[in-house]
């Protein structure tokens, strides 16, 4: 029989039994109310690259390392072929990259501690572009959340809820992405942009149990946040925070699935991320 | 409706539409001969994380700038929260990570120009660990793709192959993971490990287009390769390269599927990998 069967199926399983199985696991996947996850990504559909790469224009916090590639050897080796090699180095807090719960609480988890299962599943994009845009102080509120929910239901326990404040579009210029292109110690207070309101942060975790959430911007907490109070409250929940996403305007408000793989950095608070989100041809 | 059906269909598709059009998917998803990308990764299964962490323990070519991570600050600020943030380095081949199609071959795509699609995929586990473990110059061969096929049907295209040779059991102590614990130049022709011949990679592209090949050793070429044969002929056919995986041991030899996402480095030859599989439950 084809692929499919023989690995799902033992060989001795009568071909009736294989197609009756089959009907039941996709009436249990496309009657499963609230989740997402069970929706089948590998229909027809397509891979969105929710990542900047990593470059020596990579915006990083105006007191961190900026991303650095450093040639070991690019060109034609004495035995006659092409070689080429690099090394880098930079903070991890920087680029599109993961906030572990130990970047802002004590004895939580590390970058390598984040079990798989909570950096999978589905998106809920909460898209406060239109405001965030005219106003480099906006955060995103219960209000928006409020909002979303009314077009399109109670949003699902253990989706990933993804705050698009559209400040993508600035990137990778730091003066109109971060607010300043100053870097350094007395840059911090310049920072203007966009987050996501504490308020709001704190019923995401309470009330919806979302398993991770991110944005488009540098941080979860606005620019103009002195004591980071969203990341504070997220950390404590052993919430990942996704930061400086990439193309969420890409994403339908509900449908996609995310998935955000870090680079795998041991008792690290952060790393570099490679976020990705499945979206499913629209109108089947 | 549920949530599954309101984003997947219009509004307006009736019930039994929506019901047939459901049953039509399925049936296309089940009989879809030799091409388990198109199985459901959602239902019941778990996730394998394929991937080592880094830390200074992490294996390296004798020759390359190993990974090193360096505190910014940890403690509880004048604030009174807690942070805690790094900064790391490393060379681009070393850990779990992947080569670049331009690692050895001119004018080809980069770390971040592979597309998602060649990075997740159906993956075949070819296991010679039995051979491998006994003999540190082991090659995988035309006769152990014979040997897969003949137990398992012939390899789908378009799947990820994965060579297990049981050298993870060495990791992180590199005299038995890669034959000396020496470094530097005069190392490199005191490297022992097993890879994959190069006529076997050869075959797996031109006979099975194989979207990538990986396995549990610190390179694609055995330790006395000098020539690097296998990976100038993956390079050349633009197929990703993914070294240093882990826990093979615990993929079947067919019907996992594969998820490897690069750190997204702008022109880079290579860079750390976060490799999963989606392990179906068996015996459904």
């Amino acid at each position: 029989m084809d692929y499919f069967m023989r690995f799902v199926f033992k060989p001795n399983t009568s071909r009736l039994e294989r197609l009756a199985r089959t009907t039941l696991l996709t009436a249990a996947l496309v009657s499963a109310t609230g989740c997402a996850t069970q929706q089948d990504p590998w229909l027809t559909g397509r891979w969105v690259d929710l990542t900047h790469s990593f470059s020596a224009a990579t915006v990083y916090w105006p007191t961190s390392t900026p991303f650095r590639l450093e040639p070991v050897f690019v060109g034609t080796t004495a035995k006659g072929y092409h070689y080429e090699a690099y090394e880098f180095r930079a903070a991890e807090h920087g680029g599109t990259h993961l906030d572990a719960p130990n970047h802002f609480s004590d004895n939580a988890p590390a970058v390598d501690q984040i079990p798989l299962d909570r950096l999978i599943g589905p998106a809920v994009v909460i898209d406060v572009s239109s405001k965030a845009v005219e106003n480099r102080e906006y955060r995103a509120s219960l209000d928006d959340l409020a909002a979303w929910e009314k077009d399109h239901g109670k949003i699902p326990e253990q989706a990933i809820v993804l705050v698009r404040t559209g400040y993508d579009r600035f990137w990778p210029d730091p003066a109109r992405y971060l607010g300043t292109a100053e870097r350094g110690e007395a840059a911090v207070a310049k920072l203007h942009f966009p987050g996501l309101d504490p308020d709001a942060a704190r019923w995401l975790v309470e009330q919806r149990r979302v398993k991770a959430v991110g944005l488009d911007t540098a941080s979860i907490d606005y620019g103009q946040s002195s004591h980071f109070e969203t990341h504070r409250i997220l950390s404590q929940k052993r919430i990942p925070i996704f930061e400086n996403v990439a193309r969420l305007g890409e994403l339908p408000a509900a449908g996609a699935i995310v998935m955000a793989l870090p680079m795998k950095i041991e008792g690290g608070s952060g790393a570099p991320l490679r976020i990705i989100a499945w979206v499913p041809e629209k109108d089947r």
